[in-house]
């Protein structure tokens, strides 16, 4: 599927761009929030089919059982987000969530009902919580070849540790300001005396815009955004979902404002959220002290609670993880012919180095590697 | 199913029961809006299964190209209504409207994306807009029998003209005060005076709360409403959605204020909204001028638009729309044995009008069998 | 003001009328919830001014230190309550509730600033609560003579025990149903094994539709009924503003939920929700164990938590109490000139206790006035 | 106040950095909108009081009269913002919008009423909009000395043209990313094959993060950004109002989605979002077949429409004006010295066009200088 040819894919951080202030863990990726999962199931099938499923589980867990807090933002409500007003109006997550392409919602939701109903015989109603983006561009979606076996495949594979990212997953056959897209994954870690918390983003990325890559205007160097066509058209497809985690134990309403946060990062990555777009956001913490355990769901408890003058620099965490985990996705896609025949380009590597170095940043100070300033 | 010894089941109205002020239509039906088309799909397999699928169309043509102006309120969110956010961006409806129950939105999902791609060669994202109610008291839910096919049954069932009532389609298997639910309709006319639109509304009643008809207080009457035990465990079940369908041209953000009163209706029934219930509502318009053509969507066009000053008269209709849709379910709702041998019963018709007799309401002034005072 | 000869004004429940299946607090106010305090200034200068403010304290500390969590929901938004997105976005109320007239939210959130700000020298942002709705009809509203001071004196009047009802404070000049309108409160209590908490409801009743009470339909028998002339008119005024209080340990968010069943309780007086009508609900917890102090603010802490199952019995106490506070409002209201010289009567009182009567209801089971079945 | 000393200011464009890729208008402000008028009352008196009021008016004519159509967006609710309920309820805008300072909201709102009552003697019910952000940095914001005098001079000051930036009207105390703040403008003008719209956005600049001037790490390059204090205290003050102005005819449900996006250039321009930040917006169209006269609102009438599928364009034109305006905003204002001794610096300006020259993007293609690629 990809040139054998084709440059081998790099995150920004090892091409030396780092974007923001706060450091990232290990992995910089969502699983170094502990427990936290990832599985992708990645399905292509030539010539046309180039799509999969994406699931994050908050813990490994019987999370139907043990239940997180979470909290949803709608940026641009033109999407399928199944789940989304009994997270709402619960401030709870039930089951995984699972990211897919837009016709395939219904055969993943039921994969991952089946998951949950089989680990829990008393069940009766449960709350699937899926999220998608189109990749009709490049896989043949309307072909729909998902089934609840892939939903199933996905949930298996999930494992801490290294995200894959870039055409894996539900990222496989996404696009983005007109390069190959894909999924990205990112994290921060804030300072001993911010609380030392860790926040995790995963993204799907298939939207347009003018991007901008830590400041540098690579859509306008390039001339290649998928705005153009659209300012052209008055019109412009894509969507985002962004899946944050959290070890700080926050009540579901700081979650959600914790999801509103990675629209500025989005915003940053220079997404116009067109129309056509459909772009959501879903945060949860997997804090022990929150967690929502049969015994704490049947009498008063008490949770763990980080009260809102504390929330800030989680906030900044988000807004700076989301543009990386965005960015990645970018970096790390490989080029992909589409179902039709047609080429997406990945965004060349060499242009970010290059106008990074031509933009003297090398020069400039370095505080982005070093500690924080005064902490 | 059925007991062949239940008394014949009789619509509200019939009773000599009239909720309300304002009159209604012909069948006293979502269908009394022009083009509104229903259908139900039962499901009933002894001994365990009690199911179904209902529909709403809009309209007889092609609604993802012929689309409608909607809007959407969530009462209570714990439940998995599928598309609500599209509709609330975009504020129109692209597909039929599907109900059934909490555990088969998947399949039933699956049968109203193929029913519109099947008729869409070139719609490759599909807005399906799908809700639920658990009838997990009469049918084995987990069982889960409702396939795509079963959905694209009660779309080719629907017809205009009088609905079928109480144990149909989504409404076959459920419950609601204690009694046997189902589904349910009424219509509103306005008086020419203002305007002349008329108002329809069907429900899916699966609640609990204590049943209060047109102001009586049966359920203090009989003892028996599903609160009594919640008020005993501490929780309660169940969940309602209301279609609402008006020839009215209203912009989608007058349609969900339409919605939005359909709750002010289900308090009048007596229902709690209680933690486990999933109340939504959905209010569309036919009105050929508001309808979205592709033309109309490829340039400003010009819709026609009933002004806020002028709705109030609409909001009436709804809540009393809304009220005795809720009522006719309970009324034409056969007793039926649950998958587990239990029973549940009607509720008594012949109590309603003994205590509509005991409420010596024939002798108070007859307004609401006359024309509305003043017009 | 009122004649002279007016017959004495009873609440509801001294009439022998009863609505819903919960007790109530031994002084059926928002006062049976402790610390909550209410205080009224009524504001009456011959020959055109019938206006004032209410206040609601829900403790007597420093409100601005010792916050409580609240949540808010809006029926309809034809409304100038101030205050609303910050108690969303914090989940918590740092001012005293002031409810007034339409035009007087400024001077009335001036004095409540000033009062604010004189108790807390180091304040510099202070999120006052005001509510309102419109007396025009009554009272000369745009005169506008109210003034900070006004505020004060309501805050200043707050006391524990019985409010006064009816035509003071800020439901001096208000008119519902056609009928005199103001203030009016109840309050449930649950049962032990439920919790044992209570619910407290006031409420500014300045709205019309079709009253009902406690299920007889009054507005049809009376044919008065503001909405008779709002049909013919397209048109209807009015507003509603309930604030709730409760012991129990809510979050913020279970506090919104409690807000949203309040408009439920108002279904069932015959609200029809017009256009222009501006409903409001605001709701917070006294419970200590919830109350956001200082400390409690710069830390993580553990609030106590009353979980999502455990709130419905909640859900029906707000809806019993809000009905009720609504029909006290109208008991209660003595008749009142105009400013230009109309006469707006009582709700005839002796034609509640005759239609009770002829409803036969006195041979029905007296359920509401035993204990609770089951209990 | 200012230093005599300080270099001149000049606005963003005007040193040869421009963010986004779509033209400005005549005078990059928002009364490049047709109608639209803005008027500042800056009120500086030594040495305490650096305040003031800033009017902005859709048209010239009777607004209660013939209103606008509007939407609103909270990014953040920590703020005061008055009238928002009654614009999502209606869509429309019946007064001008006044911004000011946090603790001075209830003066201008009594202006802003006074100013509308006497223009509209029928009027008993206004919706007063008035933003604020919180000055308490450079001004004594407890002396409170704004009168609704203040309000109503700048409502008179309302011109249009050219729009004063900087430390003026509602900006004269701002402060942002520990700079100098202010009021800032911009505008954006679609091409012709998109309509040829024009987005105008005014801004109230008063918030934290981490500066990015069209893409150059300012912040990070200067170390002074008042998220690294926040980062310390684990929390960061500040708030924006964005007020944007269109001529595309577009309802009140796109306006709200044109509201939304202001969020994306403020992301651009590094905000966090804290917590403590008051973050709204609102959008209203000034076309004339969309504005609501009285006879508009008294029968079914047929506004233009812009439909969804167009709208993306003006989404891109509002990120672009609200990242310019935000950085307009920095550049014009004038360093202050605050009520307590301190000196806020303005930002650098030759810092800015240093940068700009050492990141060499005088030999990147200058896209933005020329016509929009393929228009």
């Amino acid at each position: 599927m990809s040139s054998p040819h084709a440059p081998a894919r790099q995150r920004l951080r090892d091409l030396g761009i780092v974007p923001g202030i706060l450091p990232s863990g290990p992995h910089n990726a969502i699983t170094d929030v502990p427990d936290v999962r990832v599985g992708h199931e990645t399905v292509i099938i030539d010539p046309n089919i180039r799509t999969g499923v994406t699931a994050i589980l908050p813990h490994p867990g019987n999370l139907f059982e043990e239940r997180v807090p979470a909290g949803v933002a709608v940026g641009n409500g033109f999407g399928k987000f199944v789940g989304l007003t009994q997270v709402q109006e619960l401030g709870e997550l039930e089951t995984p969530v699972l990211l897919t392409n837009t016709l395939s919602v219904a055969p993943v939701m039921q994969g991952l009902l089946e998951w949950t109903l089989v680990r829990n015989p008393q069940a009766r109603s449960v709350n699937a919580v899926v999220g998608e983006t189109n990749d009709g561009v490049v896989n043949d979606i309307r072909a729909r070849v998902l089934t609840p076996g892939h939903a199933l495949r996905a949930l298996g594979a999930a494992r801490e540790g290294p995200v894959p990212e870039g055409c894996v997953g539900a990222g496989t056959g996404t696009v983005a300001f007109g390069w190959k897209g894909g999924m990205g994954t990112s994290s921060r870690v804030l300072p001993p005396t911010l609380g030392g918390y860790t926040v995790g983003v995963l993204v799907q990325v298939n939207f347009g815009g003018v991007l901008q890559v830590a400041g540098l205007p690579v859509g306008q160097l390039t001339g290649q955004y998928s705005l153009r066509e659209a300012l052209d058209r008055g019109d412009a497809d894509g969507s985002v979902v962004f899946i944050i985690a959290t070890d700080a134990p926050l009540s579901d309403r700081n979650l959600r404002r914790l999801a509103v946060r990675s629209f500025l990062g989005l915003g940053r990555t220079g997404s116009a959220m067109t129309n056509g777009s459909g772009d959501y956001a879903l945060a949860f913490s997997t804090a022990l002290p929150v967690r929502r355990t049969p015994e704490r769901r049947s009498a008063a408890w008490t949770p763990l609670d980080l009260p809102n003058d504390l929330v800030s620099p989680l906030f900044q965490a988000v807004i700076e993880g989301a543009e990386e985990a965005v960015l990645n996705a970018l970096c790390m896609a490989e080029p992909m012919e589409t179902y039709d025949g047609r080429r997406i380009d990945a965004l060349p590597l060499d242009l970010l180095v290059d106008a990074w170095a031509a933009a003297s940043r090398d020069e400039l100070p370095r505080r982005r590697a070093g500690p924080l300033p005064g902490v």
